[in-house]
This record gives C-alpha cells, structure tokens and sequence, in this order.
C-alpha cells in the first residue's frame, strides 16, 4: 500500500460503510453487490487479456463469449431481479455495453409488452432460449430524433397475407440498433404501415434478418456492421436495408394496433401505453451519469493523492498534487456532483416505480410532470458528467491520456448518453414546453402541483430589483436559502423565456418559428430548472441521514455543489437580484474554505463509492496507490513490444538510409 | 452535388478566395499551400487504407513507411521552408502525430542548437541521413511539469571519461517521448549531472539506446512502446530504463555548460538561451486549436446544412438542422472563435519571429512579455479547441460518434495540447505571475508597455460601482466599446487576484502557501487577461481588412465572438459594474440577431478554410455534402464486415442455444 493515500484514509472523519450502505440504499443491498460482484471477478470464465491489446473482432469476440457464459449463469444462480441482473451484467462487461444488450433490453421486453397472445406463444420462447437473437430497428441514416420521419415502409397485400418491407431511399436505411451488424438474426423494424391505400403511421415488425440455420443474410435483406466508432468496440452497431422483404401478417406486433387479414387497420386504443418506457431508459441514464462521474473522480482523486508534483515550500519534498488548490476546484465540484446526482438517480428511480404503479391502474395524472423531469434530468446530468469526465482526466497530467488509465474509455462509453434515448437539446426542450405551460396555467390560476410548484409563487419576490434596493435573501452558508435562490433563478428563467416566446409570437410566421426564435432562452430555462431540482433534492437527502459524521461531510459537500453552480452562472443571480456584489466575492472566499473543508475527506469520499479495482480497471485509480509499477506493467505487454524490433525498420528505415 | 448544400454557396455574401488569401496571409500563399497539398495528395506512394480500419501496429506500420517516403521527397523537392514542411507533413499524415516528429522537431534542432562543433561534426550528419535516429527523453514515469524534479541521473567517471547513466527509481523512468519506443536508436535524455561528487542540474546527453545495426536495445537499456492511448496510435511513445548505461564524455551536449576530461564542471553562459523554443512552440498550438476547431466546425457547419430534421412548420418538409437557433447557437459561436484564434495564432507566430531577431541581438526586454502571452494564449485557445471539436461532434447527433465523421480523430489528436507543451493550469499560473508582477510595478508608478499596458489606467475607471449610479461604458453594438470592456474586466480581476493575495500573505506560512490560497483567483484572472487580448486582436485584424463585403461579414462574427464570451461571463461583467442588467437581456436579443445574420454566410464561412476532402477525412463534412452515400460504402469496408458471418456466432451462439 502506497503510504500517502493510506495516511489519506486514516484522515477520514466518517465511517465509510455508512455511506456506502446509503449509496446502495441499505445495507442488506450493499451485501449483496459485493456477493455478486465476487461471483463474476472469481469466475475464470469472465478473464480475458485486457481488451485494449485486442483487435475490435477480437474484443466483439471476447464480449460475444462473455455475454453468452453470462446468461447461462444467470439462469444457473436464478439471478432475475432486475437490478441484481444489473450488477452481474456490468461486472462481466466492466461497464461497457455489449453484443446481446438490445436482445435483452428492448427485444425481449417489446415481445412481451406488445405481442399478442399467439405472438407470445410463437416468438417469446425461442427468443428467451436465443434460438432468435433480436434487436430494436428504429433509427435510419437519415433519421434519428423526429421519429415520425422515419421512411421504412411496410405494405400490406392481402392476397397473400404478408407485408413487403422497403428501405426507399438510402437515408432510410436502418442505421445504429445494437447487435444488428453481426449478432442478430432477428429484428423489430419500426416502419410506416400502409394497408388498403393508407399510411397508419409507425408499427412495429417482427422480421427475419438472417437464416435460422446458417445465420446468413435472407434474400432481400442487407445487413452489417456501420464501422468503428468512439467507443462501442464490443458492439456491432449495425445497418439494415430491406429490398421486398416479405413477413407474415402475424409478425406486426398485434396487442393494440392490428391488421386484419383483408387489410382493414385497427387503432391501438391509446398512445401513452408505450410512454412509460422511455421515462424509465431516460431514468436510468440519470445513475449512469452518477457512476460515470463517481469512477471518473475515484481514479482522479486516488492518483492526485499519490502523484507528487513541483514545490509548494522550497526545501520541502513535492506536495500531493491534491494539495493544490486548483487541483481542489477541478476535482472537488464534480465530487459534489456525482453524490448529488447519485442521490437524483435514487429519487427517480423511487419515483419511476411509484408513478407506474399508479400508470398501470389508468391514473396518468403524474406522468407529464416524471416526462419532462426525466427528459430535462437527462439532459443535464449527462452535459455535466460529460464534460467532467474528461476535467478528471485532464486533471491526471498525461498519464490520463493512456488508456492504463482507464478515463479515454470510460469517456468514450459515456457520451453516447448525451445523444441517445433523445438528444440532450431536444430534451431541454420538451422539458421547456412543460415549463412554458405550467408558467401559463399558473398565471391563469391554477394550482401547480411537483417540482414546478414554485411558478405559482407571489411574482413580486421574482421581480428584478437593482441590488442596492432590496434586502439580500440568499444566506450563502445555508443550504436551504441557496434552495431558494435556485427556486427564484429558475421562476425568473422561465419567465423570461415564456414572455420572450410571447413576445416572438407577435412577429413570427406560425407558433413553431416563435418557438424555434426562443429556444435559446427555453434551455436555458430548462437548464435552471433542473439544477434547482438538483440542488433540491441533494438538500432533501441530507434530512435522511441519521450518522452525524456523515451528515456532516454530504452536508459541505451539498453546499460546495450549491455554492458552486451559483458562482459559475454569477450574471442569472445577480440578474434576478438574488445576490449582491458583495455576496460574490464572499462565495469565493467560501468556496476555498469549503474545499480546505473537504480535502482530508476526499480519498475516503471516493472510496465510499466501493468500486472494485477489477472495475475500475485503471493503473491511477488503484486502491493501494501503487500506480507506477502497474503502469510500467501494464505497458510491457502493449502488442507493439511482442517484439523487440518491429517490422517496419527493416521494411522502411533501413532501405532509407542508403537512398539518403 | 447535394442540392442544400448548393444552395448555401448560392447565398454567400462575400468572396471566397479574398478570405482564404487572408487566412493564408496572402494569394501567392494559397497557391503554394495548394500546389504543396496537390503534390502529396495525388501521390500513389501516400495512398493507404482508411487507418480506423487497421490495427495499431499496421497503423505504426502506415505512418512510418509514409515518414520515410515523406524525407525522401522533400529532399528531391528541394522543399527547406519551415512553413512549406509543415504543409507537406500534414499532408502526408493528414494532421496526424508521426513516429518522426520528435526526431525532426526535437532531436535535429537540439543537436544544431545546443552541440559543440566537435559533436555537430560527429552527429549531425548521421542524424540528417536517418542512420541515427533520435527522440527527446525528458518527462519521466513520475516528473513532467516540474522538471527539476526529474530523477534520471549522469554521473561522470573521470577514470574512464565516460557518464554512466542511470534509473535510480521506477518514478525515474522516462515516459512518454514519442519515436522512442520502437522508431529510435538514440535519444537525447535529460538527467541530472553529478561530477566531482556535486549536482549541477538537468543537462542532455546524447544515448545510444538501441544498435545501429541490429536495432535491438543496448545492455542496460530497457526500452519499449508505453501501451495504447487516446489517439496518437501513430506514434510510439515510448519508455526508457537505464542501468548502468555508459556514454563518453563527448555525447554531454556541450555548446553551453562543459564538464572538462578531469571532471571540472565549466557553468554555461546564460539561462535564457534556451527560453525561446519553448515560446515558439507554444505559439504554434494557438495555430494548431484554429485548425482543430476550424476542421470541426467544417464538419458540423456542412452536416447541418445538408440534414434534415424534425418539423419547424406543419406540413413543410423537414428543415435543414441548420435553421435551428440552438444549433447556431452551438456552432457559431465556436466558428467566430476558430477565426479569432487564427489571427491569434498569425500574431503570435509575427510577434515570435520579431521577437527572436532581437534575442539573436542580445535584447530580451520583450521575452517576459511575450512568455506569459504564450503561456496563456496557449491555455485559453487549447481549453475553448478542446470543448468546441466536442460540442461541433455533439451537434453532429449520432453520425457524429462515428469515426467516419473523423471528429473522434480529430479530438483524440488536439485534446493531449491541452497537457503537454505546459499543462494549461500552470500555465495559466505563469501567465498570472507576470499579471501579478505587473501590476505591482504599475502601482509603483512604474509605466508599462505591450498588452499589460492597461494597468497603468486610472483605477477610478474600474472601481466597482453600483450598478445605477453609474453611466454604462459598454455600446453592444460597437466593437471598440467591448475591447474595453474585456481590458476592464481584465484589470478588475487582475486587481482582485493580486488583492487576494496580499490579504492571503498575511496569514500564510509562506509566499508559496499563500500563492496556492489563490490560486483560483490568479487562473480567473489570466483568463480574462487572454480573453482580452484575443477580442483586442480580432478587432484590430478588421482594421487590416480592404474588402467591404469580408470586412462586413468577420465584424460580425467578431462581434458575436466578443458578446457570447460577455454573455457566458456576464457575472463578472455585472460585478464589474461594466454591464447594466437591462443591457443582459439587449445582449441575449443581440446575440441571436447575430445568428441571423451569419446563418447565410455559414457555409461559406467554412468553406474559405478551405480545407480539401482528403485533408477532413470525413463523411459528414464533405464538399459535395454527398453525405449518406459516403457512410454507406465507408462502412461496408469495415473489418467486421469482411466476413458474412463472425466466427463467434459459430464459437458461442450456437453451442449456447443446446444448452438453455
């Protein structure tokens, strides 16, 4: 153990196992991570070279086995909560996506949710014993958002009871589903119905991609992988395109929409049955933002405590690169935003379940509100833990840079997240309309209930007054107060946006031109709204904690959080009258002492997120700190040092030198 | 030729080629660029497989036969301009780092520079004609910034009269030079000398690391690639271990300090001769985040203009994504700052030569000026590149995270400037000791030149104020007004920082602890300060400019440039009493006004780069804005797709399905 980061540990001022449990949600939970955590990385099944030495087939490779050993264990222990199934997924793919992600996550759930009977009892079975292997074909080429523009085409003809599918146009080539390229031999395409003349809109098809026995491609089908990427080296994203591919009638998910046999079309009897699905994946991200951001500042934080760099006092050895301050103010706020979105995470997820609850027995009342926080929720999280990511890694000097490190990949598997599942501007924007007619139903009387409750308080205290003349609300060393501000911050925003709109609504061509005219100003609403959220709920949470010391440590953290986003968006408080000058110069000063605050803390602070090293898989964010041997070992068995001359001296060095 | 992106160019405003000639510094520079690029691109020697195709090695293995094919030809070109060189190179590796970079860059020019005529005559040649090939070894396993801290030790045995040379810890092990872990057969190291039983510091010894016959490592030497990275798979960054290993005298580097045959260390004249590099290589990334951000936004800029999405108006067809003010809001911002930062980089790189051509005559009474600047603008440009390639990517969408966008490459390729050459904080740090400094000799009356110059003006201009009992300084529409506005800004945080830090000496240990107690405060003023003089130096590039219709369109991206940063920073400009709140919201109209206004001329903007389809490399970001087509045939090629069937399918799949 390397001895700066164990005397780290000695300095914590809590009680470590308590806050995990808190993270994890009870002790009990914590137990049983660790167990299933224990049960992969024993596994000799689950080893393999470290996959930045392989090829991408061999890490498809590598990740198809995996993926495969995986869910006959699965079936062997009876893992099948959902959440349990979770950790063992992401223990055996060390957080990376994988080959049988959208057979697992969309194609099984789809059969279930939208089948009907006989489609249950003739798709359900073989695709559960991966006799069909399927994916979720949605995006083309040349759509991904506007779902409505999608082009695929399903055309019923009744003679012989089939629809033919079509990709018309090259844009309309299916392009990105998961497992497409490679793994699947079945696929649910999403294409515009046409029966007796009509387009019904988006249906859902189940289609035979590749043969049963052969796995290759069927007549008429087109399909393959769309080439390396960023990340998602294990995945083989893939492309579909169809030429005259004819399905049976009864491979149209038939539970609410149908055809029947002569071509008549049935409506489904409601839109929102599907809506619930998407708030949860939107849910989710929000945790993911979390761990992405927790692991990020675990390997920052470890080798900053162990990484020694240039002088502080002369004559001294050279200071932990911890100690600086600017260190402290790269590292620290994200360490805050990890726990506060850790938290966020929980309190969807808790939500999510209880709104369903009641969206199963009909009651959709709650359900716009969870849409736009999600959506918004989303969005956010994910631009920040994006961008931090990458502040963790920059923050380890140039060995952040080499993947020992394990930040390049980290990054690389995350930022998908600020586009998937709705791009994050969209997002912002659905989360805006929400706000934009809340706003008005507040001004028209109403009575809001949830998060946006707030747009029903008096205008007066929201009303922007030149600083001198009020008296300051904001307490900075109050949580509560900072709450608050973030409230009267986020009326102000979406006031100024709503009038704005109105104000564009008098000179624009149609309502969407004014909407498009206010659009910077409705994410910039939105984005107000959710770090009030934010901050909100990272207040409510420290009211759960029974264990002083711990209470104590989130508790700076939360304000470090809080005090942080309001100097680094200074000109909205000072804009709303919410802060005086002053105050400003004051949170400086705060802000450093908060981060002096948090310093002995911060190693334990990390370690209290319990990744494993085989998690982590990184040679900064060790546990035992022991960062430059492991470097130096990790490099040795780089493919280009199989070796000791490489090919290419011979090849084009040496001839060189006598033409020279 | 896709018809939207056609249609753009139909509506440019101004005249391409005169804005390209700007860009170039001068017609006759264009047609050279493009004769240089011409040469290269249409030679059969430079033609290879798309490199996100091929493995690491075969990567390595591409670029190194394409350096010596490249010195080869610049050689029977008779090509020797520096400027002319680098054109050629980049060309060649299509803005990619090469194995031979660190020999050509660093090894040759540190031979010339720092050699005695004895050892110019004994290395020089050999090293011009490749048979000696060499790297730069100074940053090691545990010591980059700090370079006193290096551990690598040269101690001389005035027995044998030779230096042995040594890793004494794992720490000490060099890490990192590029060429050296497979390329090299010598490398220039930096070790601490010892003679006489004394330390006299860092000095550079010419190594030989591997044979120059065999190429296998010396005894004592261990040496090898440092494993895969973010990017840079070109290139073999390498590790060095010494034990042991012994050199004669001859092969210290001796043109300064000397250690005479018995072991007498003779000191070197001066410190400061080998100050410039630094500076000029500094310089020259401010060039280099121009065109990182430039090739993004010609990536982005294009795409959006030929992709289709969502509805604006009901019933129209889906509008170009370049119509959404969101995403001009995304992308012309970061279009004004690839220009301001263009003109950043030619100033800097006029300044560097007039500069040196006084340090050639002894005069170094610019060299601090033009040291902080460098530091700084190096920081500010690298920080504002490195977000902007990602927000160009985001905007992108999915396409985007392809690596045939090649805005990953493009990334992973910038994003280590941010890191080497000076880690951007310290920087940052350096830029704000020379503020610091500054400003005490102006508060002592003493009169200042060059860009700190502003320190000297009456303080009573920048006191804060209350926001109403002032007169406003800012006119938002006038450029000049927002110069001063920035050198407000600059000076109120200037003040501030050197403020904090008195109040901070009173009360710390030592000026080193009081430093880094503010050192917040000191980065937050050098920004300001390299924000400053970037809106100082894109106005003052207006002045230059004779053709009214350019003119027209670089004021205005110059005064977007100039109120987005107000706007992103708009507490500082509040608490500064520089802005009125009433004059925020003016701003918010203003900028989107600006948006309006570029939108027609976005293309062109891009366009006038003129970066060719070779130089990109990127479907999204193509000339013809043929973007799907290209998509679609770059990803058949993909290396999964080489076979019908993966081999896993018949490994894993199959046999699982026997046994669920």
């Amino acid at each position: 153990m390397n001895p700066d980061i164990s005397r780290e540990r000695e300095n914590a001022s809590f009680n470590l196992e308590i806050l995990t449990n808190i993270l994890d949600g009870g002790a009990e939970k914590t137990r049983r991570r660790r167990e299933i955590e224990s049960l992969v990385i024993g596994d000799p099944d689950f080893q393999h070279e470290d996959l930045n030495f392989l090829s991408r087939s061999e890490r498809y490779d590598a990740a198809v086995r995996k993926s495969a050993q995986m869910i006959l264990k699965l079936r062997e222990y009876g893992i099948s909560d959902p959440e349990e199934i979770y950790f063992y997924k992401s223990c055996v793919h060390r957080g990376r996506p994988e080959p049988l992600d959208l057979h697992l996550g969309m194609f099984l759930p789809t059969l279930l949710n939208q089948s009907s009977p006989a489609q249950l009892e003739a798709f359900f079975m073989p695709a559960w014993n991966l006799e069909i292997i399927g994916t979720y074909a949605q995006t083309e080429m040349g759509h991904g958002t506007h779902i409505r523009g999608l082009e695929t085409t399903a055309t019923y003809n009744p003679s012989t009871q089939e629809f033919v599918l079509n990709s018309p146009t090259i844009s309309s080539i299916k392009w990105w589903p998961g497992g497409l390229g490679k793994t699947s031999n079945h696929a649910i395409v999403l294409a515009q119905l046409y029966t007796q003349g009509k387009c019904h809109g988006l249906h859902a098809f189940i289609t035979p991609i590749r043969c049963m026995k052969t796995h290759m491609p069927l007549p008429g089908v087109v399909v393959g992988d769309i080439g390396p990427k960023f990340g998602f080296d294990e995945v083989d994203n893939g492309y579909l395109k169809l030429e005259n591919v004819r399905i049976p009638r009864e491979n149209m998910l038939m539970k609410y929409a149908k055809v029947e046999p002569d071509g008549t079309y049935v409506k489904p009897p409601s839109d929102k049955l599907t809506y619930g699905t998407m708030v949860f994946i939107r849910s989710m991200i929000v945790g993911e933002s979390a761990r992405a951001l927790s692991k990020s500042c675990t390997i920052a934080i470890r080798y900053s405590a162990v990484r020694h760099q240039s002088e502080l006092r002369p004559g001294e050895p050279e200071p932990q690169v911890l100690d600086y301050q600017t260190q402290q103010y790269k590292l620290f706020p994200l360490l805050a935003a990890a726990y506060a979105f850790h938290f966020v995470g929980q309190y969807m997820s808790k939500t999510y379940h209880r709104i369903s609850g009641d969206i199963n027995q009909g009651d959709f009342s709650e359900m716009p509100e969870l849409h736009a926080l999600s959506a918004g929720l989303k969005a956010f999280t994910t631009w920040v833990a994006n961008a931090g990511i990458e502040v963790c890694r920059m923050s380890c000097g140039g060995h952040g840079y080499s993947r020992c490190s394990s930040l390049p990949d980290i990054y690389v598997t995350f930022t998908p997240t600020c586009t998937y599942e709705g791009e994050n501007t969209v997002m912002m924007l659905q989360t805006a309309r929400y706000l934009v007619k809340s706003y008005k139903q507040a001004r028209a009387g109403q009575q809001l209930t949830g998060t946006v409750s707030y747009l029903n308080e008096p205008q007066s205290r929201i009303q922007p007054h030149s600083v001198s003349s009020r008296t300051t609300v904001v307490n900075i060393n109050d949580l509560a107060s900072l709450v608050e501000a973030y409230k009267f911050r986020a009326a102000k925003l979406v006031e100024m946006a709503a009038k704005n709109l109105q104000a564009e609504l008098q000179h624009s061509r149609s309502n969407e031109d004014a909407w498009n005219n206010s659009s910077i100003d409705l994410v910039r609403a939105s984005d107000a709204h959710c770090h009030y959220v934010v901050v909100k709920l990272f207040a409510a949470k420290l009211s759960e904690i029974g264990d002083t010391a711990v209470h104590s440590v989130l508790s700076t953290l939360a304000l470090l959080y809080a005090l942080h986003g309001v100097a680094h968006n200074s000109g909205d408080f000072l804009q709303a009258g919410l802060l005086s000058v002053p105050q400003l110069a004051q949170i400086s000063q705060r802000l450093k002492g908060l981060l002096s605050e948090l310093r002995p803390n911060a190693v334990a602070l990390v370690d209290a997120f319990d990744y494993r090293d085989e998690m982590l898989n990184s040679a900064l964010g060790r546990y035992d700190g022991n960062v430059y041997e492991h470097m130096f070992e990790w490099a040795k068995k780089s493919p280009l040092n199989h070796t000791e001359v490489h090919e290419s001296q011979h090849k084009y060095l040496k001839p060189l030198r006598s033409k020279l």
